[in-house]
């Protein structure tokens, strides 16, 4: 497949439009094994400046980094017996190690509270080693059955914090402070505006006593999973035998907690932003936010316009610049590919420019004639940082005014099925299994999450009628 | 196991020595599964600035990052046929994914040339393609029979840098240019003095037309080897048909190399520079640079020290700065343990500092008096830069001085097998399989490399006294 290549539209086929999407920016591509992916340069440099984003908050409220084993025994795993329950089926297990059949099969490690928990009972002895705020980046392998690249995949990167406290309160705080650590990297560096929530108990994660999640609206209105925090209560404790001395040596079982991110949140960005041109990058996450392209059509031209874009180079040396210049392939060409890599701003330099002192400016997020500008070459670099700043602001509003658009506020249970066919619907509920099970066999909508922030007041089920005491979230979702 | 607990000498018993360290300094600890470490925060720490450290040289020499599956189909590894060879007695094989017996076992990566070499052979079409010049980071998996904490672990973490070029010539460039990033990395950031070299035919990787190395001496003078790149010619080119397309419109085979350093560095830095009290670090990559110990003997003391500690805490906010303010533990209770800990430097704020506007300064590299000072609290930053710079070169100079003092001259065969009873012999060498083979039986040392850096002429072999090109490092190593 070449560059050229045209992308199926959005409208069109929303599910081709991203894999198309994924493959010919060169974000990944499949890997020979069944459901793994390559993550190649331009994706993992997406990825580096997400980890960077989200390391810098993590260290700021107090965490470390640290590595725990990938391989775990298969007996850790049924220790939790929700845990094992909802793991087992996805599991990836190595019965072979050195030439020899293991005596016990080893799993390849689909998140890390079964061997971090029994590591957690080695260290904490007393309240003075509490509370244990751990960190770990890695890669994890869930045999997922129907896969998709960044969405889905049988191995993918993510962070996973485990935290240990000697209180219930301080746990439950740790959560959501975690959650809303996600909410403000989502806003703040991807641009993509979040709903900060929690789980129904059939959606929580396997072993934790509450879920809080951070849901986001894809262009096809899906709902998107875009990062979690659990409360795990003292399960893990329980099962791993985390106990201390607290201040009044008295043994006690600690309280943990676990939140993640992974690469799929990559799959968030492009479903949030991207248009029928391809790509569009946040700028604060963008691996390049802006691309110089050189235009001239002689050797004269060329070397008054190559000798201002290395200027214009080094003054922009704050920002992620790449100066595109290729000589096998037009300026048309490479405007075309830049925008379907969904570089943020596009910056071109031809002799009218060096003659006038002036550059022209692109802005990847406004198509045509109206998202062009033409700036002095002088303090130019303050120019780039405003119209990143504003790229960044005007991508964040585009994308919430969409999801507001889509969200509906239905009456009553038929208008609840209609509102589901295209779009979420914010509803009062029971919280009861039963109509969440209606709902998503009636809809193929789940409960995605009752937002942290809810109205006041209550409300009547929008399934059975019954007393609600909190709102949800209906949707469709990845 | 407290820390309070006396570490053994170095001369005692370096082993354990090393073992208790690594434990008590909290930089590692055993996992549940054989042979596998869990890296504490602070060890992790450490391993975070060798990543940075690397990662700039990296990405200055033109090379991106990038994430291949950590699982890789079996047959993949029998398709270079010396590589399945060296790495077959080692592998960790997936069996059962998703409770099926899988129709193709999968390997967990044990170094990623092969599957690597696939996905090349998918994007490499023209020169125009090359190079190619992709680095990961991630955890491979090798079932090692003996294992020591970050010397030789089942899973460890590392770099692979992957390379494919066009001419044999621009490859071979880069294992040279690699091997250096690692000696130079060695040097500059972990005082490591190192010999860049090359392996004999029979300690390189498998699979490489060459490798090279860096070679480090430890503590008890046997040699690690410390990263390793290798110029692997066409051989996997060839066994996973990476072609392209030349200038001239004739398809190639590629030219590729890889090269890899691990938590093993780690390792290398314990080894090199750690005394009976234990741990020392390079300030360059230390996770804690300078420790801040408050000392007072009463509230109105204190109130006055902390205010001048916290001043202090800020005007070093360049540094990787900890004030330990435990209040449970005294000062001699932390220096010693900062000191096993092995931060480089030390500032003591007393009321009497405070009173005069000074602190007190304590090199870990210089024990005791000697390497005590009283500096004013202005310009404390400036001070603090330049003591580390001091204590980085003085590192260096001490660790090269040691390896010169226990490097040998053996002028025959009885004086080489003597010298590598306590120490590197550098010898001309014959090159043959033969001689290399009768040295390890009779002295269990091997060659480590024949350094880059050759004296001029010739001589002959220390063991056969056939004519020899070049000299050999024999040693015996971790």
């Amino acid at each position: 497949m070449s560059t050229t290549d045209k992308l199926p539209t959005r409208s069109e086929n929303f599910s081709e439009w991203y894999n198309q999407i994924v493959l010919k920016a060169e974000l990944a591509d499949y890997a020979p094994v069944r459901g793994c992916m390559v993550v190649r340069p331009y994706g993992w440099a997406l990825w580096e400046n997400i980890q960077q984003a989200l390391d810098r908050r993590f260290k700021e409220t107090g965490h470390v980094n640290a590595a725990f084993p990938l391989l775990i025994p298969m007996s850790f795993m049924e220790k939790e017996k929700a845990h094992v329950e909802g793991f087992s089926p996805e599991l990836a297990v190595v019965t072979i190690g050195g030439g020899e059949k293991l005596e016990e099969p080893l799993i390849v490690r689909p998140t890390s509270e079964t061997i971090i928990g029994y590591m957690y009972s080695k260290w904490i002895k007393s309240y003075r080693d509490l509370p244990v705020l751990i960190n770990q980046w890695g890669n994890v392998v869930r045999w997922e059955l129907r896969t998709r690249l960044f969405l889905r995949t049988l191995e993918f990167y993510w962070q996973e914090g485990h935290t240990a406290h000697a209180t219930a309160q301080e746990a439950e705080e740790e959560t959501i402070r975690m959650v809303n650590v996600y909410a403000d990297m989502a806003i703040n560096e991807a641009a993509i505006p979040v709903v900060p929530g929690i789980k129904s108990e059939k959606e929580k994660f396997a072993g934790a006593v509450r879920s809080t999640t951070i849901e986001a609206m894809m262009g096809d209105t899906r709902a998107l999973q875009a990062g979690t925090s659990h409360f795990l209560g003292q399960n893990f404790a329980k099962a791993f035998d985390i106990q201390f001395l607290d201040w009044n040596n008295q043994m006690q079982y600690a309280w943990t907690t676990s939140w993640g991110l992974s690469t799929r949140f990559i799959g968030a960005i492009i479903m949030t932003h991207g248009d029928d041109q391809g790509l569009i990058m946040p700028p604060r996450l963008a691996p390049i936010q802006a691309v110089i392209v050189p235009i001239y059509k002689s050797e004269t031209e060329m070397s008054g316009v190559m000798e201002t874009v290395e200027r214009v180079r080094k003054e922009l040396s704050a920002f992620r610049i790449k100066v595109d210049d290729r000589s096998e392939v037009t300026p048309g060409f490479k405007f075309n590919d830049w925008e379907m890599r969904g570089v943020p701003l596009r910056i071109e330099i031809g002799p009218k420019d060096v003659e006038k002192g002036m550059v022209a400016l692109a802005r990847r997020d406004i198509p045509g004639k109206a998202g062009k500008s033409f700036v002095p070459q002088t303090n130019l670099a303050a120019q780039v940082g405003e119209i990143l700043q504003k790229i960044h602001n005007s991508m964040y509003e585009r994308a919430l005014a969409f999801r507001q658009a889509n969200t509906h506020d239905p009456r009553n249970y038929a208008e609840l099925v209609e509102a589901l066919q295209n779009g979420w619907a914010y509803s009062w509920w029971c919280e009861s299994a039963e109509c969440e099970a209606k709902v998503k066999e009636e809809t193929k909508a789940t409960t995605r999450c009752m937002p942290i922030d809810q109205p006041a007041g209550a409300g009547k089920c929008i399934v059975c009628g019954e007393p609600a005491q909190r709102k949800v979230y209906f949707a469709r979702a990845y």
